[in-house]
């Protein structure tokens, strides 16, 4: 007999079905047990006299195949119930579980959560939390595949950082020494001018952070995308304006279910998001906020303080801000005079969730600034020699995946938005 | 002016429009010059009067930007030309190109091809392999969700290497010694329990092996799939032959023009796949092909002379090979008795493309057979500890997404079917 799914039974009633799944729960009557049953499309009550389970052992979560009857009923989960024929202990589980999932919510802390990943994925709540995640992707996916992008799979095993900075985690590649992938941001460039124009890549990236915060994995999935032909950064938070909407229209509509669950608020984006430059937020800061420690950049707190400011005085929960210093930007940012670059990021209630600007795409340039960071152009040569030969005007942004994820679901840490996290001290599970 | 992309081109016949691309060839007559431009979707001739370009250097492969007048013609290209009112020159190129791309066939030697990656991925051939690979992965994805399957990413920095072995490349992880993902083996497993079921995962496995052959690369994008509750090995074959069947025919349908581009012969599966026992195989190499050199395993030779039996015997281009010994498979393997396992490799035109069976999911079976391996359960408690609490009966496979092109396209080497690969020897670009 075929396994029926427990969310196409409505379809067999007074018939006989093959169900298998894990046991949710276990209430046993005087003659009668009720078992309820899990598998991935969801929940179904069984009833089985206890005659026929008085010889096996039979334990929450453990794997079992049933055959029985479908019948009406009026229970909590469905208009139907399972009259139990047989039951078959496919694993029995050990009756010590670590955490307990069937309860409404798990009340647990988050080492105990990540320590048994397996087991709390089981969980209504946490599982919809990589529902939402991968609408999201694939949202970011088809949007782009419709606005003519093609998605690459670059290394993450590289000669060179993209980014600069000292986190960045060593690897012996055979008699040579390589490092683990920051950012696909130069393969990316280099895809725009092979021909693609219009690139995206969904994959891992690395950064050896020593700190261990709420908001930092070391190991993220980095939604990057990279366009050529374009006239200045303002091309790429248009898309990235129409991005989000398509995403989030998606979240709301498609993981609805998930999203009540989670009880999280997906937010509406209604005309554009407010654009403003990096200095201007600083003086609202000081001005609004009394926050006067700023000077080129914004620290976490300086971070919230703009979105509050953001969604109280233009009604949006998200802000660009424009026009980073180039000292705080990457050697491949486009200059904006000699001080400031065409560059942005996104920041989403209270956490910046991207970051994107126009690229470099003049040779000479570009070496200029590889020069003006400290940098030997020597070591980019690989690099920089494709810049001779028709780059085209370029930029792009990266969504960090678990970022937008964490701030969209209202999470507390991010490592509740990694299937299996790693952070400074977590290798395992 | 908003740019029109080159293959939309057909709606503007005697309308203004901006193009911009990159100069695909030049040729100058006395007053007037015939310029071929192209962008991602195609070719256009280009005409312009001398007079206007004097002033200007242009070079073979500049990015430009051109506004004119869409004029019914006659050329090789297309039922129009563009008649150049202006063109600006957005990069130009450096003149001596280190290929030459705008020839029929690129007649370079493979390590030249991936020097120039940029440039050899602009030739309309080379460009076409990744069109199919793109096409190869989504329907990848598109048939296993439509199965129910949920796309999963788990950590390429693990603990511990889940196909045993040397060829894994170690990492400094903080305090601690960490290693490059071999194969998402363990966390697949572990997905289904989760409560997922069925998962798959497109992404990144690293192999330090150190021979440097034509189809082998030292990080390379497995397509990975686990599904709970099967009976055997047989449910995951028959898995892959239908989604075998789905990929080849989106590769067709969807492709096409790439694959006449590359004069790659696509196969059909009629029926089914052959399936054979590992043990007959070898023995029908003894007597048809005097092969007697082998024992438990085929080598590479063995693997070419029985797909040419497949072939002409059994009327198709995939062989499965079933019933591996339980001394080449990793511990993870379910067994078969005593001697074998519930295995399977399949063997496409010569090259094993997949590897696959059913896995144990008893907690004390997987402990007995870790230590047969000669290997300490300790160092697997984080993996094993979940097959005490209802990992369902489970089995999956992995197909090397690089190594599957390569073959459906008859390319001599896996090199070129990676953007950017990586072997002993290469970290750059």
């Amino acid at each position: 007999m075929k396994r029926i799914m427990i969310n196409k039974l409505n379809e067999y009633i007074d018939d006989k079905v093959l169900i298998k799944g894990w046991i949710h729960s276990i209430r046993k009557l005087k003659s009668i047990t009720f078992l309820i049953i899990r598998d991935r499309t969801g929940l179904l009550q069984a009833v089985i006299e206890n005659e026929k389970i008085n010889s096996l052992e039979i334990t929450l979560e453990s794997v079992v195949s049933i055959s029985g009857t479908i019948k009406s009923s009026k229970n909590n989960l469905n208009p139907f119930e399972i009259s139990v024929e047989e039951l078959t202990m496919l694993n029995l589980s050990k009756n010590e579980l670590p955490i307990e999932i069937n309860k409404k919510s798990l009340d647990i802390n988050l080492d105990t959560l990540l320590n048994n990943r397996m087991l709390s994925l089981r969980h209504e709540t946490i599982n919809s939390i990589f529902k939402i995640q991968n609408i999201i992707s694939d949202a970011f996916r088809e949007y782009l595949t419709l606005e003519g992008f093609t998605e690459i799979s670059t290394p993450k095993i590289v000669k060179e950082g993209a980014e600069g900075g000292s986190e960045i985690f060593k690897l012996k590649y055979f008699e040579n020494e390589a490092y683990l992938c920051q950012s696909p941001q130069f393969y990316k460039q280099l895809m725009v001018a092979a021909g693609f124009e219009r690139v995206f890549e969904i994959g891992h990236v690395y950064r050896a952070e020593e700190h261990n915060t709420a908001r930092h994995l070391n190991e993220y999935i980095s939604m990057d995308l990279e366009m050529g032909f374009i006239e200045d950064e303002n091309d790429i938070m248009n898309l990235e304006e129409k991005l989000l909407k398509f995403i989030l229209n998606k979240v709301t509509n498609k993981g609805k279910d998930y999203v009540n669950f989670l009880k999280a608020k997906i937010p509406v984006i209604n005309s554009n998001i407010p654009r403003m430059k990096l200095s201007h937020a600083i003086n609202i800061l000081k001005a609004e906020y009394n926050k006067t420690d700023l000077k080129e950049d914004l620290d976490p707190e300086g971070e919230k303080l703009i979105c509050k400011y953001a969604k109280e005085k233009l009604n949006c929960d998200f802000i660009f801000l424009t026009h980073y210093p180039r000292k705080k930007r990457p050697m491949y940012t486009m200059p904006y005079g000699n001080q400031l670059t065409h560059s942005f990021d996104l920041l989403f209630r209270g956490v910046e969730i991207t970051t994107g600007g126009q690229r470099i795409h003049n040779h000479d340039m570009l070496i200029q600034n590889i020069k003006l960071k400290g940098l030997n152009p020597d070591n980019y040569k690989s690099y920089t020699d494709n810049f001779k030969y028709g780059m085209p005007p370029h930029g792009g942004l990266a969504i960090g995946l678990e970022r937008i994820t964490c701030q969209l679901l209202g999470l507390n840490n991010i490592r509740e938005a990694s299937l299996i996290p790693r952070d400074r001290t977590r290798l395992i599970p």
